[in-house]
């Protein structure tokens, strides 16, 4: 269940912060086969999800570069899912790309 | 609630994702005073924070420059948090500092 990494740096992080609308109109099912495809795209690096119950999501990917994150905005399924998630599937979002430059864990 | 954003780049992202440890040990009332805190730093923009019940935690604070993520890892009671965090809270942690180089929102 995460969280993954560190990895070593430069890579990079795409923030997703979501407030979903009420009820699930397919989101499970699609984000569950986005995941497969992430995975999938090479530069893939991992990515960590966590949603408070009624409230706030927060989804970040990590790729290796920046041309891994032109290849999955490029995925037909995942252009598809973004079109339906601004319709239908979120209140509101927030992305943010960025570049790490360091990142350390404790176990 | 959220989600804060997007700001103008270039700013930087603190990624902290983290599993807790079972129970609270003042982790509830530290956690609060903390948001106090770095709300009061200068050049923080601002905070996202998600926890699946039972799972993984994200929280990602937005700073506006390195000085003011400098600023904040030095204020004393975060740092005695820090300590506590790795010896009481948390199983496991990963941190990502990251630059922001583009964000975009919808709603």
């Amino acid at each position: 269940m995460g969280p993954v990494g560190p990895f070593e740096p430069p890579y990079y992080a795409v923030v997703f912060s979501s407030l979903r609308t009420p009820g699930d109109n397919d989101y499970g099912a699609t984000a569950e086969r986005l995941e497969e495809l992430v995975a999938a795209v090479p530069g893939f690096l991992g990515m960590d999800s966590a949603r408070t119950p009624g409230g706030l999501g927060i989804t970040v990917g990590y790729f290796k570069d920046e041309e891994a994150i032109a290849a999955w905005r490029g995925d037909p399924e995942h252009r598809e899912a973004r079109t339906r998630g601004r319709k239908e599937w979120y209140e509101k979002y927030v992305v943010h790309v960025a570049r790490v430059e360091r990142s350390y864990g404790h176990e």
